[in-house]
């Protein structure tokens, strides 16, 4: 890819220069077109992509500029939106063929924002069955033999080879922060009902979150501020303020953060060069700046609580394709549902009722340390394509609704990336993307 | 009862004269103990009075406003507090030798909302086991043969008996609207999530709610107005702005309101005397004003669904109890809780799901109709102190979170009170309020 290519630009970049007139929206969107030619018929990263309709939202956009309209601050900047999410002028298929030609009448919330942002929506990429673990076509960019990681496997391939500059995707288990590491780019779970769910796929409402996905933390920042926008119609929503999270992410931490390295109880479940590389990296930042905390015993029934309330709420969730047409059903997504049907009523309010629990007990670690240090997948992505890796490293901090995010600081024994995921404490999204940029600029680059 | 005893004045009548110095707190509250002396022994609806914490509070209402003090709209005037709400001044045993003793450290939000407003926290009044169904010591204060109703029953039978102006209770299906009925008093249980559930005994929160007992529409909207405020603690609740329920309730409707007679798809089961009394009030009404509406199919499911809902938790959270000692709960509430251990997930969080199902089919008649007119129970209070009644007539409700307000218009075959139940879309209480004062000043007195 050539030096100076707009489709390298940064969204935060690339809207500054279309505002400043250095860039039209439609050479962005053109260059971020040619990207996809050039890498798409190997990543497969798009279900949905309509190229006269990306450009002509880029020509819209071009032409608000130049008739002096108020200009949002995404003005003229691609997003590709993953394909559980509603999109009014493009398909929106789930990853099943029982959804095949499914055309929403409405864009879904987070979509409607981006737009009121100024945004092009790029295209719809590749979501796992559901957006639950059943692959679609998206290859790993930096390897074609290895998974991009999923659910979300089309935005995280998307933004890692260069033809967005950012993506939404979702996260019920591992969905945004697993591929974000696997393909080395930035991934952001936002603190639960922070985005809104409106007009998304529901998986499991009360472990569903939106994702984001970009090559920096300030971009994840930037994008953020655009969509935590209170709606009435995702009801584990609460009104909150305007995040602010460029602001407090691009300042300077008041003193050195400190990081608590959470092994967490899966850690056996890492792969060896992550282990030493995770060891490693505790012992570059050095103790006065991580030390090593362990979990408290009810953290060790989590990923249990996780399935009941997952596995529960696919069954209800998907009973109609069930009843519908089950055989077009993955093997694997069929299971789940047939084991969350016998879940008892009281074993999953139960499991819901852990939440706040557990947030409690991760109180002590957060006045003590800005953000947990941990992995955010067994190691770098593993070969093959009938899966899509393992979501363990993210399931505890989906069940709690905490903030996540990852950042392609590590690398495995292939050279295939690795991220480093650091979880803050609900509702301090903002901060967390502060701590996470100070990391980003410490090892990165 | 003599005259001008102070113990018959209404909440906002006795607030006013404390106000204006022609009665002090001490005065008032002195009337009400007397009144308790008098009655309680027959219908026992204490379960803690502690005479000298009542009058102490009265003193220091007394004293803060001859030290001309900022007075609260409720400054000096006693309220009961059903035995279910945690106070930290007076014991909470939840109608259970299980929580025999129990002395929670910190007030419900309720209460302390109530003390804030200048409210003398009169005692803790009787409920049934657990807010359930297994009854208290109460009697209906009209005949000592006859229940009170429950859960609320000590609640109920205080404000009828002119113990108190007013007093607090909860309902999950019937428990404030039924008593109310059955004792002859005004009840109202706001929409779900309008008034904090935080310190009260957990039964179901999908179906939780705090209900008001006063014996006027006027007294409570003025009770409303102190308790309807947003409390991050309660999980359910929203933001919304003070309601301003006694402005609207004082106020005449714009034009006249209409009614929606819904006998409901468990009409059969309403005694003679009752189907009769309805019959008669809506012809008394007239066409004009009242039309006969049926609820659509799904409401014929409603009950089953709000069985499951409520069984499931009760299974859930009395869970510590029934390992402790279930030999020390009711049959009926063990079955129940047996019961409730068989529901599965699916089903719990299908009926739960159903719930804005519901409300959105009950728009259409509420954009024809101002509010619903219904039975809040079978019939007058049945004979018998061995059970509570039948709350089939308020699940629907109770299920949809709408709000609901019953009042004393109609008389039962042996002449004791049989309630009107107005049913309004969530959120709109006021109106709801203040239709129900135009029906009440149309028919009562």
């Amino acid at each position: 890819m050539e030096e100076n290519n707009p489709a390298q630009l940064s969204a935060l970049r690339a809207a500054q220069a279309i505002r400043e007139g250095e860039l039209t929206s439609e050479e962005l969107v053109e260059a971020c077109l040619t990207r996809i030619a050039e890498r798409e018929e190997q990543i497969g990263a798009w279900k949905h992509l309509d190229e006269e309709f990306a450009l002509r939202q880029a020509r819209e956009a071009d032409l608000a500029k130049r008739e002096g309209k108020a200009l949002g601050p995404l003005h003229g900047v691609p997003v590709g939106i993953k394909d559980v999410i509603d999109t009014a002028d493009l398909p929106t298929e789930n990853g099943s063929p029982l959804h095949a030609g499914r055309r929403p009448t409405e864009d879904a919330a987070v979509v409607s924002l981006l737009k009121s942002a100024g945004a092009v929506i790029m295209g719809k990429t590749v979501t796992t069955e559901f957006a639950v673990y059943h692959p679609g076509k998206t290859k790993n960019p930096h390897d074609p033999n290895r998974t991009p990681g999923g659910s979300s496997s089309g935005s995280a391939a998307s933004v890692a080879s260069n033809m967005v500059p950012a993506a939404v995707g979702s996260q019920t288990n591992g969905s945004t922060i697993r591929p974000a590491s696997f393909c080395g780019v930035c991934g952001f779970k936002p603190t639960h009902g922070s985005i809104s769910r409106y007009g998304m796929l529901p998986q499991s409402r009360p472990i569903d979150h939106v994702g984001l996905f970009a090559r920096s933390v300030e971009d994840l920042a930037f994008l953020g501020d655009q969509v935590m926008v209170f709606d009435t119609r995702d009801p584990d929503m609460r009104p909150h303020a305007a995040p602010r999270l460029l602001d407090v992410a691009a300042s300077e931490p008041p003193v050195a953060p400190r990081f608590a390295f959470v092994k967490t109880p899966v850690w056996k479940q890492a792969e060896e060069d992550a282990q030493a590389a995770f060891e490693e990296l505790a012992e570059r930042l050095g103790g006065e700046v991580v030390e090593e905390v362990e979990l408290p015993e009810p953290f060790h029934s989590a990923i249990e609580w996780h399935q009941v309330i997952l596995e529960s709420n696919l069954a209800r969730n998907f009973e109609t394709e069930y009843e519908r047409g089950k055989d077009q059903l993955s093997d694997l997504l069929r299971k789940m549902m047939e084991r969350g049907k016998t879940y008892l009523a009281v074993d999953y309010t139960r499991a819901v009722e852990k939440v706040p629990v557990l947030n409690g007990l991760l109180g002590e670690t957060f006045e003590r340390f800005d953000a947990i240090l941990t992995p955010p997948a067994p190691g770098q992505a593993p070969l093959g394509l009938g899966a899509t890796g393992n979501p363990v490293f993210c399931t505890i901090w989906t069940l709690c609704g905490t903030p996540a995010v990852t950042l392609p600081l590590l690398e495995g024994a292939d050279g295939m990336p690795i991220g480093v995921q650091l979880v803050g404490p609900k509702g301090d999204d903002a901060r967390l993307l502060r701590t996470a940029r100070w990391l980003e600029s410490r090892l990165g680059g």
